[in-house]
């Protein structure tokens, strides 16, 4: 636990030193006005982190599994129908929650590297003359397979089927690190997590609500009160909190998005895509191919490495952890020991990252892989520094 | 939110320094063997502190509600007959929610101060001949009013009367702090949270199961994903956890436990009655009376204290707040206005606590109640000396 | 270590969150233009502190006792006479290093609990008709017996002497928590450290230097190198330092000072003044008696309180701390056994002094002294309930 | 200030998460015995770093600089005779040091670059018959070159010559990362600093005194109060300080010797050693030469490298910073533009220092040196990938 090597699970991610003080505070009375001081101006800070006006934005003591509990539960009701795309394990694991909660799930199967087919959901929406799809539940970047999916398109389904199904997105490993336009995307649910592009530690399911979503908030019929909105809503107004709130973490959320609009959206979208790029760099050089099938479906969140046939990529994850230090992520049910995962999001520097480029290849050397010593460090500075040029013509 | 003053809330409570560093970590690869070095020791940790040897302790990022909702949807589905007291705000929300989630509760309503009426409880009991009640919910003691009950007698009741309902408790502001027997009790669900005799921040509901409450858990028809315990169980034993852990947390319950156990309980509970009876001879020396009816049901953790007829309570604790920067609780629901409460659990000493009764004493004498300054300090002073001689013969 | 007890050490003090937090940071690279943006408003901090327009600050790793020493060996030279007032153990202590240095102190003893004899200075420099005194050494608080003298008197004695000599001032426990007017007292070096009314941890010692001192550095013959200010002053310039600096505790002095201009320099000597009256009127009521002869004199940093004849004094700060985990300061030389010291300085709030105020009232209680329990505390109370009402009225 | 690269300065090192957190404690009364069960573990893991039984450890709150400050005020004589080499800026200051001390310092200019010539200093000692050469200063490490000098040869040298001169040895940037034999190699008086093999921020000198360098405290002629050993020493028998301790930094040097000891100070040095050496390789595959002339003289601490003529090294330093947020370490005095410097001490890993590696090499690139990009980092691995592959055997 006292190694300072930076970590390239694809989150929880790296810490910035200052938002782990925001967190790290005495106990704050929740019930007094210091509460709203936080609770409100994070609100806000996450309003514009995904791009709306006009959610409603409520933030559970969970995760991003809450958070998802949370999106069908306070708007569904059993028997309904949703559709569903599964690409990956976390799409999997969010239609599993729906069949657990007794929905019934149109689920559209995808090859684990490929995206949402749009196409696909146009039909089926298009097919769906008596609208009893209710909802559309889209996972923006899977984190198994380092896919990024059009939510653009899906909202392009949904609008040429003119059907009036609510949009729900998985933006758990996306929000704050890439792209994410809640209102213009049509968005009536975003789900996401503290501990992903908001760079801070697990513990908070953060999720928006479209006025739309929220009108169907009065009909969901599945039971919840951890998770209710309406609790949520009727105590924010007031300052307060439905039961104990995290205020620590509230806190860092708050820090958090101060943080990422300092800095500028689209500058934090376009470091990530720098340093994802660099990686990717990397991964050409070392005669590799990512999982995610074409590159308009490249995530700049993570990517998930294949590696040869027959190799075993959790013996790469393994040795990295033990020999040097340094953990990456494994691949996830199908995937697991065909490809290993570089996290690359949050606070990361390309210099962060080189390190990350330089342990794996390490690991694959020494596993026996023909993977050549410094190859994919080099792809990856020679990208780096374009980007460090540019970056310092804009600042001139 | 710079000054050092204790704070005098029922929970979140004080956090001791180390505590503060153990949940202020950097990022674990919760997939990573790292993880179960804490996960499995907080989980073993809970279960000296919860005086179980047979119950499994699961951990949620969440709340104590969350963990009144994991254990009801685990274990009951709908229509379900409970039997409940409702005696203050926690157990009546806990009952709010059986009914959400579509159980039947079988409410014993009793007067706000007063304890669980095992006898009457009994009765019902004994009348179910037909066993329909599926369980019963406890609140070992009610943060709202100030009111420990007799836990034991409640499983007297069920004895008596032969029933084999679940016995589901709400230690949440009990466990840690005041004494709690699982196994000896025959409790089959115990419920708390981090921040009250664990001394940590909000994030975490911890819910032991007895074997008879887990074998209940397949029949249990209420959806459920997040609060799972099938989910948690499998991944625990891999060292997983089925979504992201929240590590740091974890890691301060491991310590927590570590704090409490190497104080020995005994001296745990000995040190909370202690400083509780001393804010009761404050009580006392004000001429004020406790929400609590009767000795054998006043609280260790929080003294609910009533104001003269005609005063608005709420205005000491704004009053105190705004004017000496200190926080107490207020009165909830129907006690609003009628009580302030003074929470001493956690890492409080007897120095801290004479500060928050000082600290009241300045806001009543502000507010022109009839309080001579001094006079409860005094009587708390008289009861603190005592029981640092005792400490003192003890030790030598 | 564990406990949250306030601490009543005359210094070093309890450190408030936002200046731990700005003390623990990352390494700096010193050598970096990060380091100037540090160094350079703490020193303009101290500046405003002391309340001088004119002089420089400099900085050392050391603490007050390494002030001292940088203010004669920076500017005296061996055999050079100066004059100083012995009347505690920290004025004894300067004249003990100057005479280690070789230098001819004139020493003026007095009383111990008295203050500076002004109008016996002004004799002795008008005595010295051919100036051979080149420093006149005054403590502006006594921390050993809790007496302040007055500074102006002091210039003024030179003033009327028309005497040329410099005016070296050790407001170690005095600046940033009474006032302090460097350039209008004509004080030509004043001392300080890091950990008194900067509320910060040891470790700096904080030095101003008038342009008249600054002048007299070329000529001082006393050896250094370590505490030299010239090294200091060329490399202060262009951003560095001229060994390695502490860059955190610098942080924490920019920090400090910012916090301390944000209160107010007179609304934090007012609150030093209010805390300190709290204090008194408890050792009337307990009808004790301080150290410090004449209302006058009294510090508002800490008091020195006598013990009746015979009652070792030290019995009550040991009991303090074993009893009830409370620090006080232990009288010191000639006054040991005689005084027990509530320091009452830095971030305390009324609330916490009550806490300590009742402590040593147990304490004093436990070891058979005729104090009344609660008897001081209500006479601080009643002093703080009209401070608070006050504090309420200006706000309104 | 919120980036997590690592920093290469050759100290203030990286300092890991354990020490920053032993170091931020809240206020430790320093008169109460808590403070003892601080000072005196953290003397006693000193002496065994520093691999002696019998010198007494000193800690004052200052620099290294203090330290040789220390070293000479107590022990010296104004007029005494000292010999020394001058290597390197810090030798060069030490010798500036003495002689501002009024010490008649005989020279030993020596290359930059080149070690300490022991028989040179051999031939000195022996022709010094009458044994006016009261002490030799020895720089165990040039931090401004990267050269380590071999004491056991100095101490060879004083042998040899049968001279009574002690040996003072500056250990700051080598105690704690490489090999130091206090009592073996004969050394009087070991320096070093808080901020370099210790990991903790800058704030202390830490001194060791043979038996024979405590005789000649006491006829040491030079000023000194707040450097006196004296002092320390009555003090610490008592658990004491003479002035305010830093007592967070002395918890930090207690668990810093604690980190030491338990890793071995043997691997500690292997782990050094083996980082240094990774760093040489990537230095050759540069086809870059080190400032240090011959193997024997490389230290594992810090690298200088030389860059080609009329090529300015502060480039490298300035745009590693700007660019890419990397602190390197420039040449000083005589070596400025001519070197720039890797520190690879305190808790670096091989994957921080791969980072490190990389950077430099962007760099160097991007300021059009003829260096692959990739060259470096390859040669590192391909040690680093020895060195785990070392370790794994071992440790099997």
């Amino acid at each position: 636990m006292t190694s300072q090597n930076p970590i390239f699970i694809p989150g929880p991610t790296n810490i910035p030193e200052v938002l782990r003080k925001a967190v790290d505070i005495p106990t704050v009375d929740h019930r007094s006005p210091l509460f709203a001081k936080i609770l409100h101006p994070a609100l806000d800070g996450v309003k514009k982190v995904m791009k709306t006006g006009r959610a409603e934005i409520i933030v559970f003591p969970s995760t991003g599994t809450g958070g998802w509990e949370a999106a069908i539960t306070n708007t569904l009701s059993p028997g309904d129908k949703v559709l569903a795309t599964r690409n990956g394990v976390f799409s999997h694991r969010w239609i599993d929650m729906c069949q657990r909660h007794g929905l019934d799930v149109v689920v559209v199967a995808q090859q684990w590297g490929d995206g949402i087919p749009a196409d696909r959901l146009a039909e089926i929406l298009a097919a769906d003359k008596s609208h009893e799809i209710k909802a559309v539940l889209a996972t923006h970047n899977e984190t198994a397979t380092g896919v990024r999916s059009d939510i653009a398109a899906v909202r392009g389904a949904l609008d040429a089927a003119g059907h009036p199904a609510m949009l729900f997105v998985d933006g758990v490993s996306s929000i704050g690190s890439m792209d994410f336009r809640m209102d213009e995307w049509g968005v009536d649910i975003a789900v996401t997590g503290s501990q992903k592009g908001f760079m801070l530690p697990p513990g908070l399911a953060i999720v928006g609500l479209s006025p739309k979503a929220m009108e169907s908030v009065a009909d969901g019929r599945l039971p919840r009160t951890f998770f209710d909105v309406r609790d949520m809503i009727s105590n924010y107004s007031a300052g307060g909190f439905p039961y104990t709130p995290p205020a620590g973490l509230l806190n860092g959320l708050k820090t958090a998005t101060e943080m990422l609009l300092d800095e500028g959206l689209e500058n934090v979208f376009a470091r990530h895509r720098r340093i994802a790029e660099g990686v990717r760099r990397a991964v050409d050089a070392w005669e590799l191919h990512l999982c995610a099938m074409r590159p308009e479906l490249y995530s700049d969140t993570v990517s998930a490495i294949r590696v040869p046939d027959g190799f075993d990529a959790n013996r790469i994850v393994a040795h990295a952890l033990n020999a040097y230090g340094v953990s990456f992520g494994t691949g996830l049910m199908e995937l697991a020991g065909k490809v290993f995962r570089i996290g690359h999001l949050g606070s990361l520097t390309e210099v962060m990252a080189l390190s990350g480029i330089a342990t794996a290849e390490m690991a694959m050397a020494d596993l026996g892989l023909a993977v050549r010593l410094g190859s994919g460090v080099a792809a990856a500075q020679e990208h780096f520094r374009l980007g460090a040029a540019y970056a310092r013509q804009k600042a001139a």
